[in-house]
């Protein structure tokens, strides 16, 4: 009966790892097609070299900033997962709802570089990141209710902070996008509240981690 | 005698292993690459952009219907390959066949989104996704006829219902290729014939799952 | 220690792991990246479409051949390294040197659909199978002559024949090269020859590994 | 609680597997995109074709010379993480920042090939090489500092010849970008002196490797 246990736990460890196998694949692509857009047309004098590289530059930060963001979410895919060892209906559906909001990444990410100045681009990026991130507060949730899916249960309070976490990155964004119709600029600098509010949220989420491996041992 | 048959055991598992990391790239990608398309052009003014941006809603919404298609492909895929421990010869041409007609889903996805009131764009994307699941209607059949090369036997009346389902969808999207070409808006409508008729085979696989586990305890 | 051999075995196992995984990557890559190139221009009149989806075809058929082609590189490479744990120098090297040729077939693949009527195409193309399947003759040899890098040893018959199959792949492809010069669809229908021959090194192969494993029983 | 010690191991070589499917992922990718720019226009006549196949082959070069710059960068990564099992959040930044360096590698490479003879170009491609070899000096000199990391702590001689390696290759590739601007053509001569370096290096490496073994047995 123990060889027939195994036996289901195996099988459930494999998939789980093709959602993983999948998601990294898509991840992968997702931060190498943005750097696809870094390119110069053909045939310049030294002049127009020049001025292309220069105007290529915004590009540049777009790539930067969109690799920062497609990473974070990478982190935050592969915290949600570190324990997870079965997968069933819901979290593939969610999961694949995740992949296809971290392939779409590059669009915006491209509006944003060529035309940050326009209300409609900040937008549809503070609402691409909030989308994506709102899927990862779903999953966290999920995993959360339903620890026979997990090797290990996430202790409630350490849970409780990540949902936090998570949550307020989703509400930032999001009220970015009606800010962004009426100051692109504005918009953007209100991303900035993140920073505090995460490195708060993170140190309060290590002490908590730490607090539950004492308890363990 | 016991060691050799293990040593089997995992290179067969290896094998099977390669077969699935190739088909989770190549989903990765086609997932990706349908995002690829949606971007504006360069160097447009705010009136031009906003312009661009409503022309650019189209490619959005085949986007996301490809990508529900792929999504779908992906979990039939998992479905299928879910006790899979060997592959033969037979096996891995079809499989390989069939990634080669999700690779090419970007191209009746394009064509549907940029040209959808046309008959042969219609009928191109039905007959690829009948194509498509074709495959896996024909990878389900010779899995079920070969059961030496999973960890477990499908119970035949769950198999049979996996055909059924599979093949209902195959059946729906060739038809509508003909369709097309008397009314593509038609045969978009006749699509909509496979939600009753999935979810019906959906709940009955369900029913059937339950009772094979019910019998196996 | 049994143990400390253990633990060696395991990290080769690794190493072996991450070619495969890379080389998978690049394999699933190159199979999506051939279909990129079959798209339409936007806006079209009905007339043009019709005109431009007759124009699109070659691009089609070139990609279901160097699907093929791409197909049979991957299953190749999947019998190669079958039963390969560990890697050393000179096998990653090979493999990285193959990759790269892998990676570059989606260029003569459309030299060949766009100007098939070209000496330079056919040429191009012919060299290019050539190289990525020498680098898999390369590797194969090496593999036959260092045992120790495998978890079973090739019995040397078949290994041979598996050396006879790939060097006449590399003799009709690389023969082509200077006939393409002569006439470029005579060096297509050279090509042709290869179906025999494959089909007869096949099937010897194929027995030879029916005797050898049941001299193994 | 060796029950214990194994589950927290275990979850720890899952995690070093993510990170390594990832970067996996991005450097097939990286090693693809590269040919992605090797074409040729469309409708030309056989006098344009063969101009225009002569003027693609400064990009097959430069994705040569990339090709070799990614494939020594993964066998650089593939040494680091040789003996890894568990990433810590400095590995995992550091290892997104070097993925990140990679995926932006098509951008310089296509500069160099297509203006090889502009200062820019040559700087843009020196500082990209070193900051990538620069996170790959950082990883190793992190993970010798950290052998609880590992599955086998590195010998100290070993890991500072490798370091010298690493550190040779950013002071070269570093000392490059001023030198551009001086002369194209002379930084790339300039890199010609790591030939003798990295040869010298790594044989004393490969000394080193075999004492640090002799000592062990």
């Amino acid at each position: 009966m123990v060889k027939g246990h195994q036996r289901v736990r195996d099988d459930d460890e494999e998939n789980a790892g093709r959602l993983l196998a999948l998601s990294d694949g898509v991840f992968a692509i997702a931060m190498t097609l943005l750097a696809l857009d870094i390119k110069l047309p053909d045939g310049l004098g030294p002049a127009g070299f020049s001025q292309a590289l220069r105007d290529v530059m915004p590009k540049v930060w777009a790539y930067v900033l969109s690799l920062l963001v497609i990473a974070a979410c990478w982190r935050g895919h592969y915290q949600i997962f570190q324990y997870v060892r079965r997968v069933d209906g819901t979290v593939i559906r969610l999961g694949l709802l995740s992949l296809g909001l971290v392939a779409l990444m590059p669009f915006p990410t491209t509006l944003l570089a060529e035309y940050g100045d326009q209300p409609q681009s900040v937008a549809v990026y503070s609402g691409a990141v909030a989308a994506m991130v709102a899927t990862q507060l779903a999953l966290t949730i999920v995993l959360w209710k339903r620890p026979w899916l997990g090797s290990a249960a996430l202790p409630d309070p350490v849970a409780r902070n990540d949902v936090a976490d998570l949550a307020s990155t989703v509400v930032v964004f999001a009220a970015a996008v009606p800010l962004a119709f009426i100051s692109p600029t504005g918009a953007k600098l209100w991303w900035v509240v993140l920073i505090p509010v995460k490195s708060m949220v993170g140190r309060r989420g290590k002490r908590l981690r730490a607090a539950a491996q004492r308890f363990d041992a």
